[in-house]
């Protein structure tokens, strides 16, 4: 029933980071055959007793199973296991999702033996089907056994759809001058008849941490990396992002709040790697070819900013436009007209690869098109924008919207 | 500069109505050259002296000049002329842009021997060139006098940007018991880079009806028409619906509210009249290979209801799967999401081409899938969501995104 697999994406990045180790955290990965055939398909990530975690969940309406459970979870704020399987979403599922959810969880506190409380459930995959969660926890005591500090690129593969390359990410920082570490994998826009886009992540650090200071760290740099990225505007029933601290580093300075001075280093890393990993979900959007990056400045507020620079990221119009190397930039004054924020026209102006084409409400009379139209045909786009209004700023990340997104969703379920 | 004619949609009527003159509205077109060659692209409407108007205008925070005008004209309430052209929408043109809507506006006032704010400006096509509004202004004269009550057809030619048929609508209906009618014409949706979707319509009816009635018949007559399409959630800078109501039919009972009852065969012919016009529109969808209705029902609100079936009318996900004829529910589920209205995910049911594939929160068990199957391959698709929570409904129209879409969109400038 999966699709045969996809070509790499183009976009892909040619190297990834070699994967160390974070005290207090192992995973282990099985086909389990949920789905797929031929493929690992289910990751468990153990955490030390003691390791906390916040998380960001989708705001759908209509979110999966799963995703409930981590809503209720994480208000205790205490980890010491994520369990994900690839291939189908336990999503609209009823009663059986619950089910499910239920008794993989009691497996999994079984096996490993902690509170059911401190157990986090992922799934991402075809909708609306039962999840066959017998084949999970029939699997679980031999997962328990392979877990393996070495194993994060192992899990990134294992959580993936269809996406065409598997997500990591690793900084080392500081907190109080003591080296901590943090990693995360993420899977995400990858997709097959009838699945939906999903997004998960999960990042741990051996840092020492608080839950309601990892939870204030943690929301502060999603806003600006998975929440400023977007493919095609759907929202998934399933977008997960948990981060876990083991506390298991070498002994640091206590962080009391996330805006403690010692702590900016990590806040800083954290959110260059979330970045790193939003990115990537990205540039393995379906069908993409260009990977584009919006900045609109001289909004009235920031929430402001980032809404028209989601409503240019969204908009089909400017995303064929780029995917043809045409920058036409009428379309881009379009998305901040119907973005229902202020901004004045007779203000505003237009960049495309550092060139202004637009100033002042109207185009440039006598703007160079041969550098900009150089820019177009590269596949790293920049798009700047000025509304001409205040001093609020944002930074979004999206694709092209290509033939690619078309073949890979029009396709007919066989 | 414009491109080659675009081939006629499928989905294209394949009977247009016999236009019946208006008494009171006489129209007019000519070839300017304002960007097409061998086309007219400029259409002028008069209506007799006493004649009232109400316009719906696009929200777009970056709207085209001659939009500017119309909202200022309109609070007049009285009309004269419309005067419109395609192949430049006079948008993010700055202070040219205003001295063009002026310089037009004054010469139409000459020659018809009006008051320049009983006269409404439109433009479509090209963004952010400046409009050669002296191809329009020498033109006029020729204009006043080829005025014809017969024009209507002709009209609805002229203000064709890359749309693949001329979009009119007629209605017979009566006002305590006195025979009135009402014609409309509108174009939309066709494009030529870099161009932008435009809707105009124009819509006249011999009644006598005040310009505050005929703003509240306007305004709910939109909600349910014009304002319930879709092709691919971009919103336009020059959205324009004008209703003159020039009172030239035999004396009717006074209309005083919009709420009078013998009023309402007039306000269930013109909302059958923007029905019309506004699924013509989405039918000639860059690219649109299905019509799609789409119902939703059991919301708390009206307007939610609404935001629930705009938010699975603009899916990439959804309206690619129906592309390729496939009645992927689960990405309806997830649209039904992401629209941030309430719905109740265990007692949500699904319909396609009225056959029931999921309730109570999950997929019925042995549906039939072969009536559903069949129904996808039509071109006339229907899908009814129920969101298990109130007694509010709506219905929204759109089509679907293929090949075609992305072809006409992303060809390079040339």
């Amino acid at each position: 029933m999966a699709k045969a697999s996809l070509k790499r994406s183009p976009l892909a990045p040619t190297q990834f980071p070699a994967m160390p180790s974070i005290a207090g955290v192992r995973l282990a990965t099985r086909a389990c055959g949920v789905r797929y055939r031929d493929r690992t398909d289910v990751a468990l990530l153990e955490f030390a007793p003691g390791s906390t975690i916040a998380g960001v969940l989708t705001r759908s309406r209509t979110a999966s199973a799963p995703v409930e459970q981590c809503r209720r979870h994480l208000k205790g704020g205490k980890a010491r296991a994520i369990i994900v399987n690839s291939g189908n979403a336990n999503a609209f599922t009823g009663r059986r999702g619950e089910t499910a959810v239920r008794e993989i969880t009691a497996e999994v506190a079984k096996v490993l033996d902690c509170r059911t409380a401190e157990i986090y459930g992922a799934s991402t995959g075809v909708i609306g089907e039962p999840l066959p969660y017998d084949t999970i926890t029939k699997a679980l005591g031999a997962l328990a056994c392979d877990l393996d500090p070495a194993g994060w690129d192992k899990a990134a593969a294992a959580i993936m759809t269809t996406d065409t390359f598997p997500k990591t990410a690793t900084r080392k920082t500081e907190i109080g001058g003591v080296p901590v570490t943090i990693n995360g994998i993420a899977k995400g826009s990858g997709m097959i008849a009838p699945d939906m886009a999903t997004m998960l992540a999960f990042v741990a650090t051996d840092a020492k941490l608080p839950a309601r200071v990892l939870d204030a760290a943690l929301r502060r740099a999603a806003d600006r990396s998975f929440n400023a990225i977007t493919v095609d505007g759907d929202t998934s029933t399933s977008d997960t992002l948990l981060l876990v601290a083991t506390g298991q580093s070498e002994k640091h300075k206590a962080v009391r709040t996330a805006s403690d001075g010692h702590f900016r280093s990590f806040r800083a890393a954290l959110q260059a790697l979330l970045i790193d990993l939003a990115c990537q979900v990205v540039k393995d959007g379906e069908g993409a070819s260009k990977f584009i990056t919006i900045d609109v400045t001289g909004a009235a507020t920031t929430r402001g900013a980032k809404r028209i620079a989601l409503s240019i990221a969204n908009s089909p119009l400017v995303k064929t436009a780029i995917a043809g190397g045409d920058a036409n930039w009428g379309r881009i004054v379009m998305a901040v007209g119907k973005a229902g924020e202020r901004a004045d026209r007779d203000r505003m102006s237009i960049a495309m690869g550092g060139v202004t084409i637009a100033a002042r409400g109207e185009a440039v009379a006598d703007y160079d098109e041969a550098p900009v139209a150089l820019h177009m045909r590269g596949t790293d786009i920049h798009i700047a924008v000025d509304v001409g209004i205040g001093r609020s700023a944002a930074r979004v990340w999206t694709c092209d919207l290509t033939h690619g997104y078309i073949d890979i969703n029009a396709d007919y379920r066989s």
